[in-house]
């Protein structure tokens, strides 16, 4: 049921850091399942099994949610002609119209609207900031659960953040309702053997979880030794990026120009029913 | 090592959908830690054992993130002082006081900024609501599967929407600097075997998985059954709710009076950093 290889746990946290790590070997199946992801963006011919798809919406379904609101919604894609039109709106990305499904995670604030006006109740929170945010960590969480779900079940995902270049013609290609948003899409099938996807390695706990206080002394070491974990990385993938991680990673967020589109958001989702106040 | 009870799928999506559900019994123990989840508001006094926290954490790095720019961090608190505290700021949750590990987790542009700024490279982008919005997905990926492998080590847990109600009190206690903000927290410990939590009924998944495109035409049917499930659910449990789930839902959305200071939201994450441009 669960490919992910029984290797101890003290293994996969090196594959994860790049770096032997400590670790007592209590590894379970979940755990296994967690720590083992990785993107995968090439898939067999197999199709998803029936149920399946229902499974993993059960799995997002038992994510917890504020206030149970359930604030989110997700379009499942499988009609060759549709992910090929929605490849091209995420910046031709041939995953998408490789993969044999296609999910759209939405932020839905159009079900609470739709049932206020049933209702005659005011809902004003819903033209705020807040509620914008409670749709979207809704849906992450929900989409997260998903993730594991169908890699549990030997499936290979990858989550398509793209989905936010162009939201509006996302929109209109899923028939979307104002109030709701397309927060990213995730591509789902089997992975090809043929072509295997690699554990990424991340930074060191050190940069990143702190104990009863923020401590942003930590950074600079965490960032050299990560910085040199991943020049190993690419080296082995046959990858050459332009420069170190954290020099590619501010090219990615230079500046507008670099967004693709989203540097628009705040006008676009305003356009989209989204008042954001 | 994993104490969801071995019953088989279906009386699990039975305990999901308040109903019965069809579905092959393929259950793994993956899927029986996802579907069996339940928020925990009571602890046995067991502190998390050592070791298991950095689990956690690395559970929650190999969540999928935008462009591996990692752009989040987490602050775990133990001290007993400090978590009275956060206690008190997310509207005095005695959960928050009692469970042995509180988890804050943080959208964090901080990092990239302060790489950026050691390069001498620009790093606009982090002035966008795009990017903040990364930043937020990133963090709520991550928490996601620490939840996951809490679970999966029979530790409970439970978000906190809470810390969003007084952003800059919670970052001044956590010495957070600008451009990283609270998103939620988690309280994490031994679920209290005297008061167990129940699965919470969710919407049948008409209301929210849809095929190729989005049919809001489902949605009254899908309510109406809803409210039927949950109403009996609130029976079972004890619990007297204001009205049917949509309506006490929608009191929760109400407007900015129902929003414990988050209406504001804007103009306090412009304060901390973040222009959301």
């Amino acid at each position: 049921m669960n490919s992910v290889p029984q290797t101890t746990l003290t293994q996969m946290l090196a594959a994860r850091y790049g770096a032997a790590a400590a670790g007592a070997d209590d590894l379970n199946d979940t755990l296994a399942t967690l720590l083992g992801h990785r993107s995968v963006r090439t898939y067999t011919d197999a199709p998803v099994p029936d149920g399946t798809l229902e499974l993993l919406v059960a799995a997002a379904q038992s994510a917890s949610s504020s206030s149970n609101l359930q604030a989110w919604s997700v379009v499942a894609v499988t009609d060759p002609a549709r992910k090929l039109r929605l490849a091209h709106l995420v910046g031709d990305q041939k995953h998408v119209e490789d993969c044999p499904l296609f999910l759209v995670w939405i932020a839905d604030l159009a079900r609470l609207r739709s049932l206020g006006l049933r209702r005659g109740m005011p809902h004003a929170s819903l033209d705020h900031l807040e509620m914008f945010l409670v749709a979207t960590i809704d849906a992450a969480l929900a989409a997260q659960n998903a993730a594991v779900a169908a890699e549990s079940l030997d499936l290979g995902v990858v989550y398509i953040g793209g989905i936010r270049d162009r939201p509006e013609e996302v929109a209109a290609e899923l028939n979307l309702p104002p109030n709701t948003f397309g927060v990213f899409g995730m591509c789902i099938g089997y992975p090809d053997a043929l072509r295997p996807a690699s554990v990424k390695p991340r930074l060191p706990q050190a940069a990143v979880l702190f104990r009863e206080q923020y401590d942003a002394t930590t950074l600079e070491t965490a960032t050299d030794s990560y910085n040199a974990v991943m020049a190993q990385f690419y080296q082995t993938q046959g990858m050459k990026p332009k420069g170190e991680w954290d020099q590619h990673s501010l090219q990615r967020v230079r500046g507008p120009e670099a967004m693709k589109g989203r540097d628009r958001l705040v006008e676009v989702l305003n356009r989209m029913g989204f008042a954001l106040k």
